[in-house]
C-alpha cells in the first residue's frame, strides 16, 4: 500500500533498534517517504534522546523486562506508541490503560502479531467458522522451533471456537476410535491442531473447513521478519488517530 | 450447521424439481428437520399446485426463460422465493423490485452461486486486496466445461479491483517482458486469471495475495454439487425474515 | 491411458460383485473396450460360474475371510488374479506362492491399495528422502473414518525411512522442547504423521520434504472410490504377463 | 545429507566466486567438512592460480561468455568440473566431448539447474504422466521476472509430453469452447502452462495430474538461492567418479 503521503512527514523512534526486529524496523522506516527515522534507542541508550529528537510515535521492539516501563514513559511525554514486544499482563495492560485516561490524545498499539495476513486469517477463520460443520489447522515451522503447537495456532483455534459458538454448532464430528500414537494431534479449545516443523520453511499457518461435498482453506505464509514490517508501519500510519489502548492490530484494520 | 429446529416446520416448494439441482434441493429439505417439502413442480405441473399445498417458500431451480414469470407469480401469491436460477437482467430485477414493493413482507433471495464456501472466497478476497501488492486468481474446473474463466472468478477479480481501488492500490507489479505463448492468463478487471481444467477435479478457486517476504491464500473447493444446499438451506430458512429484494447470498450472510 | 486394444477382448470375472467396489469393477470392465465382463459372482453363488463362463482373469474384491481360499480355487483352474482383499498373511501368502510354483504361467497380483497416485507418491517419496533433511506426512480423510493415521500413511513413512537409510541419513531435526497437547502428531518409523478429519473430504495424502531454503511436495487425492479402477484394469491388463505371486501394484508399474 | 567425511577433503575451486551464486558456494564448500576451498576466482584473476592452489574440481558460476573457455582449461589441466553457467550450444557441448575422450579420467557437469527438487519434480512428472489423462503445471515466480513461462516449467512440459507418448496417450482432454482473454494460458508442447508473478515468491512450480476421482500433485518451492547448493555439493562430490561429460544433474542421482 502506497498511501497519500502527507504534507510532513511524521518523526519516529525506534527502541530495540539493534535487535533483529528492530533493525528491519529502521530499514522500514527509513524507506517510507511519509514516515522520517529520528532516533535508535539501543540497549542503555537513554530515553530522553527519543523527546530530544522530537519524535512523535515510538516503536517498541524491545523485551518484555523493560517494554511496560518503556511505553509508560512515552505515554508520560505524549508520544504515541506501536509496540511489538510480547510479556503484557492483564496488570500491567489495566496501569497502562488507567494511565492513557489522563493522556488526552495519546494512543497506543499493542500487537502479539504484526504480521496482517495473520491477523486476517485469524478474523476469516472465526467468520468461515460459522459455517462448515469441521474445521482444522496445520501449522508449519522451521525446525528450531521450541514450542508447539504456535501462539498464533492457539489464537486461531480460540477464533474458530468463538465462531462455532456463535452460530450454535457442537463439536466438530470425529469418528477417530483408533489412534495408538497421537497422529489427531492437539486438541485446544475444541480444535485439532497440527504441528509440522520442516528444515527451509519460515512460519505458515493453514486453516481448513469442510462441510458435505466441500472444503474452505485459509493459508498463510511468512518467508521472512520483513513480512511484519507492513503491519509495524500501518501502526505508525494510524496510532495518531486512535487514542487510548487498542490490543491486537486487526483494531487499525478495515475488515469489515 | 444445525440451528435450533422451530416449533413448526416451515413449508417448502421446489420448482424444477426434476432437474439434477431440483432434485438436490428436494432430498435437502426432506433432510432437514425444521422444514418440510410439501411440493415438488417440474415442467408442465400447475404452479397452482404450491399454493394449495400451503407452501411458504419456494426455490425457484428452474431455467432463465421461466424464473421471471414464476417468481412474479409467487410474490402476487405471498409465496417468498429463493431463486438459483441464472438469466435475470437489470430489467427483470428491477420489474421485480417495483412489485415487492407494493408486496409487504415478502423477500426474494436471487442468488447466482450458492456455494458458501465461494460467497466467502469472494468477501474475503476484496477486504484482503487492502492490504497486498499482488493479487492473482487460479480457477481448476473439470475438463468438460466450456468457458474460461469461470464466472466465479470473473466475479472475484472485480471483487479484488473493488478493494484494491479503495485502498488507493495501482496497478499490480510484474516486470513480464517476454511471454510468447501468453502463460501470464486472461486479465480481468487488472487481476490475472487463470483456468485450469482437469479430469478429476468439479469446481475449485485459489485466490493468492503476495507481499514482500508473505503470501496470503484463500481456496475453496466444491467436490459436489451437493455443496450448493447448505447455501440454498440458509437462504430458505431466512428470506422471511429479509422482506424485498437480496440479490447475493451474502446478503443473508454474517460476514462483519 | 488408451492401450491399444488386443485384437479379442480379455475374458474377465469379478469376485464380490454386489459389494461397492465390486460393483465399480463391473461397470469399469463393461466400459473397457479391450476387456469383456463374463461372470459376477456375489455371496453363495458357485465358483464353477467362472470357468464355465470361460474367465481368463479375475478380480477378487470379497472379505478377508473367504479370499485366500477364492484364489486358491482360481490358481487350481488356471485364471489368473487380481486381488483387492485385504487379510493376507505371511502364511497364507506362502502357501499362495508353493501353489503358484506348481502353476507355470499363471499369474497373480495382490495390492493393498489400487490408486495409482498413492503407489506413485510412495514411491517418489522413497527416492525424494534420500535427498532432503526434514520429510513429514499430512494424511487427510472424510469425519467417519475409524483408525488413524491411514495404512498409507504407515507404508508411506516405512518408505521415507528406507530412503532415509539408504542415504545415511540420521533422524529428522526437530528442537521442540515443549508440545503439551501433542500437536507434532504420531511418529511413524522416525517419521511425524499427522492425520486431519474432515467433512467433505474422502482420502487425501501430503507429503512434504524440506531442506535448506526449499520444500519438496507429493500430494494424492482421491476424491472418488471410482479412482481405484484405473488400478484395478492396469492389474487385470498386465497380470497373465507377470506369473507368479506380485505383491504390490507397483511391480506391474515402470517406475524406472 | 550428511556424507562420510572422506579421510581428506577435496581442493575445490570457485570460478565466479564474487557474483552472488559463486560467494553463496565459496560459503558452502567452507561449511562442507569434506571439501576444502582452495581458490576463489573472480573477474580478471589468472585461471593459473586453480592449479597453483591444487585445486582437484572447479565449480564455474561466471558467464556464458566465458565459461566454455573456462572449462576447456580446466580439462586440459586434469581438473573436474561442475558448471552451472548457461549459454553452452550444441557445438560447444560437442567441442568439449572431444577433448574429454583425449582427457581419461576427467568429469565434467554441466547442469542448468541445481536444484534437486526441480530435478525431482521433472523426472516424478515424465513417469507420473504416464498415468493420468490430464496435466497442466502452474509456475509462480517474484514480480521482478521478465520472462514467461519459466525454462523450468518448459523443461517439465517436455518430460510430461515424453511420458505421455511412452504410454501412447493422446491430446489431453479439454472442451473449453469460449476463453476470450486467454485464461488457459500457454500450450508448450501440447500441456498448459501457466505463469504466476506474485511480490514476496521466489521461484515455485506445481504440477497437476488428474484422472477420473483422483489428483496427483508435485510441488517444488525454492525460497532462497541457497536452495541451489546442495545440488552444488552433490556435483563436486560425485564429479569424479563420472568421467566424461555429464548434463543434468539427475545424471548422479539414483532416481531408480
Amino acid at each position: 500500500m502506497t498511501p497519500n503521503a502527507p504534507s510532513r512527514p511524521t518523526r519516529v523512534a525506534v527502541l530495540g533498534a539493534s535487535g533483529r526486529m528492530g533493525a528491519a524496523a529502521c530499514r522500514a522506516v527509513e524507506e517510507a517517504p511519509d514516515l522520517e527515522l529520528v532516533a535508535r534507542i539501543g540497549r542503555g541508550d537513554e530515553l530522553s534522546a527519543i523527546t530530544e529528537a522530537g519524535a512523535e510515535v515510538a516503536i517498541d521492539l524491545t523485551i518484555p523486562s523493560v517494554t511496560a516501563e518503556n511505553v509508560r514513559w512515552l505515554v508520560e511525554h505524549g508520544i504515541h506508541a506501536v509496540v511489538g514486544t510480547t510479556g503484557w499482563t492483564e496488570e500491567s495492560l489495566e496501569a497502562l490503560r488507567t494511565q492513557l485516561e489522563g493522556a488526552e490524545g495519546v494512543g497506543v498499539l499493542i500487537a502479539p502479531n504484526f504480521a496482517i495476513g495473520a491477523v486476517l486469517a485469524m478474523r476469516f477463520a472465526e467468520i468461515a467458522a460459522r459455517y462448515y460443520d469441521s474445521a482444522e489447522i496445520i501449522e508449519m515451522h522451521h525446525e528450531n522451533k521450541l514450542d508447539a503447537p504456535s501462539g498464533t495456532a492457539r489464537h486461531t483455534a480460540a477464533a474458530i471456537a468463538r465462531g462455532r459458538a456463535e452460530a450454535g454448532l457442537g463439536p466438530v464430528p470425529d469418528a477417530t476410535e483408533k489412534d495408538p500414537d497421537g497422529a489427531r494431534g492437539a486438541v485446544v479449545d475444541g480444535i485439532h491442531v497440527h504441528a509440522v516443523r520442516q528444515r527451509g520453511l519460515v512460519a505458515h499457518e493453514v486453516v481448513q473447513f469442510g462441510g458435505v461435498g466441500e472444503q474452505f482453506v485459509l493459508r498463510h505464509d511468512s518467508f521472512d521478519r520483513i513480512s511484519f514490517m507492513p503491519g509495524v508501519l500501518l501502526g505508525v500510519r494510524e496510532v495518531a488517530a486512535h487514542p487510548g489502548l487498542t490490543v491486537g492490530l486487526d483494531g487499525y484494520m478495515d475488515l469489515g
